[in-house]
């Protein structure tokens, strides 16, 4: 990252913003974009749905690239990976005013084909990024300004990134509502690998060898708790999405599943030896990281996360989100912590950090017992 | 299994029943007996908690093992693991006319204990069972009829076991609100091992790997999103309960963890080898069996799930729960089903079977569009 002059950028009025692919994510930032007052356009390679986006937002939707990103001070590309190196370098070439990012979930391999494809003079202002957020939806039509909301969007400038160009991104991401974190990009691949795609993995990993079990013992998913579908949510991902992924990042990954597997060894090697004080302390250890992480806010910022006991009688889920709903709560995520073996009793509800004191007072009055986890 | 003359058991009200062991499981099997109208004494090694269970459900508390046996045609040992050969093998010496099961959740290893303790004689009225519920909670305080509803209950017959003693053990599950299940014990343990003991074990991998990257990469957590915490939920698991399940179950589960690991290891070869094609084909394998998942009933049997899709808008998930609230719709769980990055917006609710028709409605009116998966 190479630094020059100070980057002195305007108010949100007169900075102007070109999303190219109007899918949820980009469709989503213009529409955060426009809430916050920049001055927008879309484009995208398929006009219809970049009309759709344009129309749920009222910004402007650009019939070629080269008018969208004309004049633009930020470009964010929020295609598939397989089309971002192609598409910043060209947007590099034809907007040279730009800081240009996108949206891609690896980094290294994709900051290398840029640099592969565009002028070194124009390297300077590419600065690649990745929104944590999303939803298992996608496409315009379940775009929101929501969607970006205290989400972490990760910034990895490169080398030849400038500082006043990394500077203009940040303050378009925080002016939209996210919270940007800046790491390069070798870093933000290693971290992604082992708590987003190697949990994917596992999970693949786990229902593919049950389902293996199953032709053989066709009862074993009667005995599936909670717990088994858990850990196996994951597994129902969109099977080309996480090929491109996993192949885009897979040094990475390889390290991230000999580690897990060494642990999982480990604990074999403990449980076959009978040596019950060893597999007592990897359990506590791991039981202890755990609590920590559910004290932790999520990757959601903004929110706040309170535990609450429900009485063990029938209506008493009924009764706290009634409570809840009659005391004009809204409910950002509720979850219902599980037993080792099923069963249900402790809710966590996340709701907005400025909502908190509000929700607990809420469920006091209501006969509850909240507690702020985070 | 031994076959002899057929057993003619009485209505529930000349049917006693005897709890060894009035923690959680035990205090809610007789709470569900006495809910179902069967005569129940109950014992524990620590009198208050026996007392404590026994004034909740208006049973008796018995002042000796020897006087809560004696006479009962079924008795319930629910105590630790490391106890339950000993009690049986005495269980089963003063009370010669008595059906005598455990709760304990691997079955192999205490079944030969028991063998070893137990006079050949007795072993015919020896029907260990595994009850696959439960709650994170412990203890009689938090009992209740309601645990036992609609479980799964595994019934275990060694081949000494007589089929009138099993047919009694399993009339007693129906009657309480139960599913007896039947298979033999080391069929029961491998399965468990696959749903339930190799899914802990994953997850306390993946927290205790995660947890040791931490402590370079402070900022690691703050990228895990809601996969990371559903795969790592069960790693807040109790360490010495485990500990003991695993050691007591570690042949099938060191064989499940060799099958886990083959596979984890052949997706680390296709993504590494650049096979896209090979790795989309695993998680297009397992997404399949995790969809065929979704639709299979539950280990609680009489639920229905309903699928609601959530319009992305702040309040939305609050006027689900308060339209249900307000319809008298009883929420027997609610999962918000994450996407690959976190997000929100399908939720999975689980009803009694019979008050599904109602809820479709209840959300119909609502405006929601609900989608009956089981």
């Amino acid at each position: 990252m190479t630094s020059t002059t100070e980057d002195h950028s305007a108010e949100p009025g007169q900075v102007s913003v070109a999303i190219v692919g109007t899918g949820l994510m980009g469709a989503s930032a213009a529409l955060a974009s426009v809430r916050a007052g920049f001055r927008v356009v879309g484009w995208d390679l398929d006009v219809g749905r970049a009309r759709r986006a344009a129309d749920r937002g009222s910004f402007l939707a650009a019939t070629s690239l080269e008018g969208a990103v004309e004049g633009a001070d930020v470009v964010l590309i929020a295609t598939p990976i397989p089309s971002i190196p192609e598409l910043a370098a060209r947007v590099l070439a034809v907007a040279p005013g730009s800081v240009v990012t996108d949206a891609g979930s690896v980094k290294a391999d994709l900051v290398g084909a840029v640099e592969r494809l565009a002028p070194s003079a124009d390297l300077s202002r590419y600065v690649p990024g990745h929104p944590m957020g999303g939803s298992e939806r996608s496409g315009p039509d379940h775009a929101s300004a929501s969607v970006i909301d205290g989400i972490v969007w990760v910034v990895t400038p490169t080398p030849e990134s400038e500082v006043p160009m990394v500077e203009r991104l940040e303050r378009w991401i925080r002016g939209i509502g996210a919270r940007p974190v800046r790491m390069d990009p070798a870093r933000h691949d290693r971290l992604v690998a082992f708590v987003s795609h190697l949990p994917q993995v596992a999970s693949t990993a786990l229902m593919s060898l049950a389902a293996t079990e199953e032709a053989d013992e066709p009862e074993i998913l009667l005995l599936a708790a909670g717990g088994f579908r858990d850990l196996t949510r994951l597994a129902a991902s969109n099977p080309a999405l996480w090929s491109d992924i996993l192949l885009s990042n897979r040094a990475a990954i390889a390290e991230a599943i000999d580690l897990y597997v060494a642990r999982l060894e480990r604990l074999r090697a403990d449980i076959a030896g009978e040596r019950a004080d060893e597999v007592a302390a990897t359990f506590g250890q791991a039981k202890q990281a755990r609590l920590r992480l559910a004290m932790k806010a999520q990757v959601r910022a903004g929110v706040a996360v309170l535990q609450v006991e429900l009485p063990d009688r029938p209506g008493a889920l009924a009764h706290l989100t009634s409570v809840l709903g009659e005391g004009d709560v809204n409910i950002e995520d509720l979850q219902i912590v599980h037993s080792p073996e099923g069963g249900r009793g402790t809710v966590h509800l996340t709701v907005a950090a400025e909502a908190a004191e509000g929700a607990g007072g809420v469920l006091s009055s209501g006969g509850f017992d909240p507690i702020r986890l985070a």
